[in-house]
C-alpha cells in the first residue's frame, strides 16, 4: 500500500503491524480519530513505511502489561536515525471469543488465536474444553472463522475485529486478568508533515550502554534523582555482540526542554557515550 | 506424570514446559546430565510439579536474548513461598530446518514452528519463499512433521528435537541473529531433596516494589552502589491493579551471604516494604 502521507481527503496515514481490526488499529483510531489506517505484514514494514514517507505516522506496540516490554519495537527505534517517539496512547486489550452469527458458545470446538492471546484466556478456554489452534495474528484468525463460516469454529480476537468480520461476540472480556492493555507509540520524523496535535510533550524516553562495572548504572541515574525527575520505566538488556556491556531503557517522567531534564541528560552522557533520545512526548488521554 | 522426586535408578526428576526435544529440556540436560526430564504442558504445571513434590526441580526459562524476560516465570517465583532459583543455565537456542528423512530443501512448502521462533528465522525463511505456519511450540511441531511424513512439510526447532523424532537436518543455525542464547533458572525448595551440587552462589536475584516518586529507586540502588556491588539486570514492571506503584527485578552480582549484599539489602528494606529474594544461586557453566 503506497498512499503518502495524506490519504483519501487529505486525512493522515498511519502504519500498523496487523490486519484490519488489529488491537494496533484500535490504538491508531485512538490517537488519529480521522486518520487513514495502512496495516502493514510485520513491525518492520511499518517503520519503513514512515522513514520512506509512505505513511505520514506509525503506531506501534511498546509494552504488554502482562507480556512486558516489545524489543523489536526497541531495536527498531535504535535502528533509525530519524524516527522519533510522537505520543504514546495506552489502549485495553479485552479478548472476546468471536463465532459465526447463529453459533452457540456451546457449539464450538476449536478456537484459534496469537499464542499469547491464548494465553492470556487460559483459564476460560480451559473450562471451555476446547482445542486451541494457533494462529500469526489476532485479526487473522477472525478473519479465517468468518471464511469458513461453521459454527464449531471460534477465534480470540477484539470487539471491533468481530463487528468488521460481520461476526457474533459469544463470550467478552475473556482474559484471565481483567486488566490488560498495551501500551503504543505513535512514531514519525518530528517536523516533517502535518502536526499530530497532540499537545506538549510530558515525557522523555532514552537508551544509553553502560559498562558492566560497579555503580555505573547507579551513576546515570543520580542526575535524576538529584533534580527530583521521576523514572517511571527501567530496563535493563544485554547488548547483542557485547556480553559486558547493558543497554539501559529509560522513561524519564518529563519533557526534554525541562531545564532539569537537559541538565540530568549532559551529565548522564559524560558516563556513556551511547546516549539516544527516543523521544520527548505526550500521552494521548483514553 | 508422577515420578516423585527421585526416577527411575534414583536420578532426580526435573519438571520443564513443553514436549521432549524442547529447547527446555536442553537446559535439563546442561544441568542434570543424569536427571529425569519430566514435561507439562504449561509453566505452571513445572511449577506445581516442584511445589507438589511430585519432582525434585524444576527448569524454567527466566530471558530470552531476543525477546526479553519471561514474566510468567517471575509472576510464578513471586507466587511460591517455598520455590527459589537454585542455579542460573544459559543454552544457546540453534533454530535448524527439520525435514522427514529423504527430503531436500527445495521440496519443502510449509514450515511450522513457534511464532517467535519463525520471527527469529524471518530472514532465511523470505529466502526460501515458503508458508509459514504457527505452532503452539517447536518441539511439537517438529512431532507432526515426523507424523505427517510429508517432503514438502518442515519444522523450525533443535536439532535434538529433530534426532530424538528421526528428522533430517535441512540447514542448521537459521536464525536471523547468530548469537540467541536463553537464560534459565533451576527452581526447587532449598535444603529438600537431593544436594543438586552446584557449588557455591554467585548470583542473588530479587524483586522489590517502590512508590512512583523522584529518587524512589535511586534510593534503593545507592546501597549496592556505595559498596562496589554491580547489578547485572534491572527490570520495572507495572504493578497489576496498582497503577502508581512499580515493581523492580534486580540480578545482584555477588551472594547473599556476602556481607556487604546482606547490609545493603537491609537498607534497601527501609525503602519498601515488598522485598522478597527469589534465590541466591551458581552459574552452571555451559
Amino acid at each position: 500500500v503506497s498512499l503518502g502521507p495524506a490519504g483519501p481527503e487529505g486525512r493522515p496515514t498511519v502504519a500498523f503491524q496487523g490486519e484490519p481490526g488489529a488491537y494496533s488499529e484500535d490504538a491508531v483510531w485512538v490517537a488519529f480519530p480521522q486518520a487513514e489506517p495502512v496495516p502493514c505484514e510485520r513491525l518492520g514494514d511499518a517503520f519503513a513505511a514512515v522513514s520512506e514517507g509512505r505513511t505520514a505516522f506509525g503506531l506501534v506496540p511498546v509494552e504488554n502489561s502482562q507480556a512486558g516490554s516489545i524489543n523489536e519495537t526497541y531495536e527498531l527505534l535504535l535502528a533509525s536515525d530519524r524516527l522519533r517517539i510522537l505520543a504514546e496512547v495506552v489502549v485495553p486489550v479485552d479478548h472476546a471469543l468471536l463465532g459465526v452469527p447463529g453459533a452457540r458458545i456451546e457449539d464450538v470446538r476449536t478456537v484459534s488465536s496469537h499464542p499469547q492471546a491464548l494465553a492470556q484466556c487460559r483459564a476460560f478456554l480451559d473450562r471451555l474444553g476446547v482445542e486451541v489452534v494457533p494462529a500469526l495474528d489476532t485479526a487473522g484468525a477472525a478473519r479465517r472463522v468468518a471464511e469458513a463460516g461453521r459454527p464449531e469454529h471460534a477465534a480470540v480476537a477484539g470487539e471491533r475485529a468481530g463487528r468488521m468480520l460481520g461476526l457474533t461476540v459469544l463470550a467478552a472480556r475473556i482474559q484471565d486478568e481483567a486488566w490488560n492493555a498495551t501500551k503504543f507509540a505513535v512514531i514519525g520524523e518530528p517536523g516533517r508533515g502535518p502536526d499530530p496535535g497532540f499537545g506538549r510533550p510530558e515525557k522523555t524516553s532514552v537508551a544509553f550502554a553502560v559498562a558492566d562495572r560497579p555503580g555505573s548504572l547507579y551513576r546515570c541515574l543520580q542526575p535524576f534523582a538529584e533534580r527530583g525527575i521521576n523514572l517511571t520505566k527501567l530496563e535493563s538488556r544485554p547488548r547483542p555482540g557485547a556480553p559486558f556491556e547493558y543497554r539501559f531503557y529509560v522513561d524519564v517522567a518529563a519533557p526534554l526542554d525541562d531545564p532539569g531534564v537537559a541538565a540530568a541528560l549532559d551529565e548522564v552522557r559524560e558516563h556513556t557515550a551511547s546516549l539516544r533520545v527516543l523521544g520527548s512526548y505526550p500521552i494521548v488521554p483514553t
